[in-house]
């Protein structure tokens, strides 16, 4: 049972963007000023929501009210009107709300090249309005969803000295997390009292260790973004080793979220933890386990459910990490495949039968060099992936 | 027809390494010593006929007499005994040649992990030497296949000063260019005679402009190599100006074998021609280039013929590549679908029925920077890449 943070309140309506009998329009209303922080795609096509979520943040970071979420229309690579339409669209929503279009932030995903249809929005804002409150926070995380197969809420209330706070996060995945439709997005609220630069800092730290510790298919989306409001309204100031709590939270919710993420990616069947060990760096760690998680070749194999460690050798051979071949080891679940430069004689279709048809299966790659570490959730390659993709206009 | 270069002759048996009733050891003789050029694998996991023959090439550049290769046991990552089992195989051969063993350049493809079975090698030599001369290059070319659909080879005969050489390039793609099977491998013999350290050059130039612009799933394998053969036999000396005349032939070769390579990609459907203009410089046009081209989202878009233009400005956003989002241009086969920076107002669904069922598909991104272009020839991702790749053991 989701029970919002403090001085909170939802709503979502059917905007009839693209799906039809569901809800596709969300919003998420503080009644008191946030401290607002962002984290946003690194895509140089950034979709118009994103460009103008990040201008108010650097204005209004201690004043945002609001965000507003649609679905099925992007507004990425549209041009000029990209923005006019996106403000357009905040200027209507705050005038029916009777808030300042300054203090909300948009996130929009869909299809890129699709426009905001302005006369959607008209017709269904007053709804939206009325509704406020009779709505809950996993309405709007349904409304959020697009081809996910389900909602994605998290929550953690953390005990303080002074009293209890209330971490709650909503996510979509999108089912693969790629450029045009997964438009990951996460919107993370909490009625602490923080300080707003810390508060951008604990969601710096939770987001380099869960968002970006997943790929379905190693694309980032025009539209990711993830959003994160702190209202003070359980009037409970976090500060000096409280942070730590508040911080240790959000990390859960949002590692919680990402797992989710990827279990629902579309076509995938299997979750891969990959944990790249004893690299020279986090940067050499990291690059090994991208080139893993990225490679058709081994994601079809886990598919398949054939523990092929040659494809994870090669994929790890041309990931540009530094190692030596002689130290390299491969363990699937635990067990040696590789060890130290040679092949294990092993029955792996025993090895198969154990493991390989698990829902989620760890995968290590011990480079023997240092002490440095990786880990990185990914999805494997399906044929449902393939057809999901290959749909005309998916 | 294939007229195989002067001064060299071919021999193929069946060994029974892991394809039963079709022949699966190939072998190239050149009557005389031949000038000897290779390109190799920059995979940081070398498989054991790399490594020696990448040694053979730097002590007997000059010397060398033989190509042996063979298909279904790739001896890579069989820890020590790998280089021990691929000398072994080399002396016996060269035994029953009555050649220097040093003067052979070894190639293997096969699964990642399984050694060579010398019981096997030893079983099928006498038939190896008893049938050299009554085979001709197209044999060699259908040994050395392993999911490929049909053998790949090409001939460009060359009117020089002093007469015609001739240049002759056996390949196999394997169905995916990929790190476990498709061991990229291509044999080129020329009955020209040109100094080793041209011939290097020559080859350096070719490889660059051709296998190096094509991809399937953006793997490089442990076992793929470029192996070139110069051996003099037409007595006509190749250098000055027409050493331009023997590159652009290899060239033409290369480029040929390559498109035949993508155009068998196993599942393949399509070819895009993913072709970068006006980027900063070749770094950069590279950059966006490969990027796009293995963007699942992009290749998946392809396979069901959607000109999802989305996903080429996603991927390119992500490349790394620097440039305006103001400046882009998307094209397909010639017709603007994103201009500057703003999507084209079209019925795509017309651009489809046109284009997009096309076996190659002509992909412009336009930078809108500098002057520096990049080509490259890519696959789809279908279903039956998938299929071929989960099937156990493929």
């Amino acid at each position: 049972m989701l029970s919002a943070p403090s001085g909170f309140c939802f709503a979502s309506t059917k905007a009839g963007f693209k799906y039809k009998d569901r809800d596709d329009l969300g919003l998420i209303l503080s009644k008191v000023p946030a401290k607002a922080a962002g984290v946003f795609t690194r895509n140089k096509f950034q979709a118009a929501p994103i460009t103008i979520a990040r201008e108010r943040l650097k204005l209004y970071k201690e004043q945002i009210r609001a965000i507003l979420v649609n679905v099925g229309q992007a507004n990425a690579c549209t041009g000029s009107r990209g923005p006019e339409d996106c403000l357009d669209s905040l200027r209507m929503t705050a005038k029916v709300l009777g808030i300042d279009p300054e203090h909300i932030l948009p996130a929009s995903t869909g299809v890129i090249g699709q426009p905001l249809d302005l006369n959607l929005w008209r017709a269904c804002l007053q709804d939206l309005n009325s509704n406020l409150g009779s709505k809950g926070a996993l309405h709007v995380a349904q409304a959020m969803l697009t081809t996910d197969a389900y909602p994605k809420t998290c929550q953690r209330r953390v005990q303080l000295c002074a009293g209890e706070i209330n971490v709650l996060g909503l996510a979509k995945g999108a089912g693969m997390i790629c450029p045009d439709m997964a438009t990951m997005l996460c919107f993370l609220l909490t009625d602490a009292d923080v300080e707003a630069e810390q508060w951008q800092n604990v969601l710096n730290y939770a987001v380099d260790r869960s968002f970006n510790r997943i790929t379905v298919d190693g694309d980032t989306s025009t539209n990711d973004c993830v959003l994160a409001l702190a209202n003070g309204a359980s009037s409970i100031r976090v500060q000096g080793a409280e942070i730590k709590a508040l911080q240790q939270a959000v990390l859960e919710v949002c590692q919680e979220l990402a797992y989710l993420i990827v279990q629902d990616a579309e076509g995938g069947s299997k979750i891969l933890r990959i944990q790249v060990l004893r690299a020279q760096d986090d940067q050499q760690a990291a690059m090994a386990a991208r080139c893993i998680a990225h490679s058709p070749l081994v994601k079809c194999a886990f598919f398949g459910q054939d523990p092929n460690w040659g494809r994870i050798l090669a994929a790890l051979g041309r990931s540009g990490a530094d190692f030596s071949g002689q130290q390299v080891s491969v363990l699937i679940q635990g067990r040696p495949v590789f060890l130290q430069g040679s092949p294990v004689q092993e029955d792996l279709d025993a090895l198969v039968a154990q493991y390989m048809s698990r829902q989620e299966i760890q995968l290590i790659v011990d480079l023997g060099q240092g002490s440095a570490e990786y880990e990185l959730l990914a999805s494997d390659l399906s044929l449902e992936y393939v057809r999901i993709n290959s749909a005309y206009r998916s």
